[in-house]
């Protein structure tokens, strides 16, 4: 039984040695569109699930990637850190949790992505539609009570990883890291050693 | 008629303005592979075609970006400046230039490509089959006679902006960019201010 992840801790060291850099937290989730198309944008790296290797990311419920994950639920994390010359690309599963989820675990998980962020992080989640035709004169929202909870637009998302592929651009390694289902339900990880 | 694409003086400015920071001229392409599902990975920028908006990356065609490619030939940028908080989403069509294409003019585009690149750069071409299992004692390849042209797996890739979706984190500025082909069958670009 492997209670973590091997690629893991190499993320964790990776995290550790960039957190200097504001960017370091900074990654590319590519998803599909319903058009069968990909899209890529930056989104920013909310820790890991309690206890899990499932990472978090903030969004906004109105932003394309939600229709595009309803569509197809996998995607795919670059992860380039620019210090370390270090890349990891993660692909999983994402599991959505906004406001209309009838989970009570998953709408805790949700409040405490919510406050989590600052004050000013939430703002943005009060604006207008991301995407839409800017309109001159938009209201400003640059109050919030800090102790109000979600709004409704605000949606965490769990990614929940299956491969992982680990590229060192210093030492030019690259480890292959796969998951798989044990003959007991479990899943495990195996990790090989491949050519960069 | 529209000579150039009006996005890409602010990218061009953004290289300027991010040039001192190696990793500038990386940036993360993602494409959908045959089973539908989204990958991503870093590349790097190797110049706009000459006379074009069109944008140049080097690759190895044994690389699973190739049969991505070849199932589906669309693949969307994501291009973040660290230094200047700028993000610019590229989508388009990608033409893929390897040994065996039959056009003449292609094939010296993707000779240029090859000697654009450093000695060294070039080396990487001759390894083993990036992705598959490494074996302990690999061959190396430390010299190359720099007048030789492209090897087999050496490809260029082409892509042709469709979509263009500029971010700028510090002024929280948004642009959207489209392309439309125009009743003489030209295209042509429009521009929109949107949400962030």
């Amino acid at each position: 039984m492997s209670s973590s992840a091997p690629w893991k801790q190499l993320l964790l060291n990776s995290i550790n040695s960039n957190s200097h850099l504001k960017h370091s937290t900074y990654f590319q989730l590519a998803t599909v569109g319903s058009n069968g198309r990909p899209s890529n944008r930056t989104v920013v790296f909310r820790g890991f699930q309690d206890g899990t290797d499932k990472i978090q990311i903030n969004t906004d419920s109105r932003s394309c990637k939600i229709e595009d994950l309803k569509h197809c639920p996998f995607a795919e994390v670059c992860w380039y850190f620019t210090e370390t010359w270090e890349q990891f690309r993660i692909h999983g599963r994402v599991d959505l949790i906004d406001a209309s989820n009838s989970d009570p675990d998953k709408l805790e998980q949700r409040e405490a992505a919510w406050f989590a962020g600052s004050v000013r992080s939430r703002l943005q989640y009060l604006g207008p539609t991301p995407g839409l035709p800017s309109l001159d004169e938009q209201p400003s929202h640059d109050s919030l009570d800090s102790s109000a909870g979600p709004v409704d637009v605000f949606c965490l998302l769990l990614l929940d990883p299956e491969q992982v592929d680990y590229l060192n651009l210093k030492s030019n390694e690259r480890l292959a890291f796969t998951t798989a289902r044990s003959v007991n339900g479990e899943n495990f990880w195996t990790q090989n050693k491949v050519n960069p």
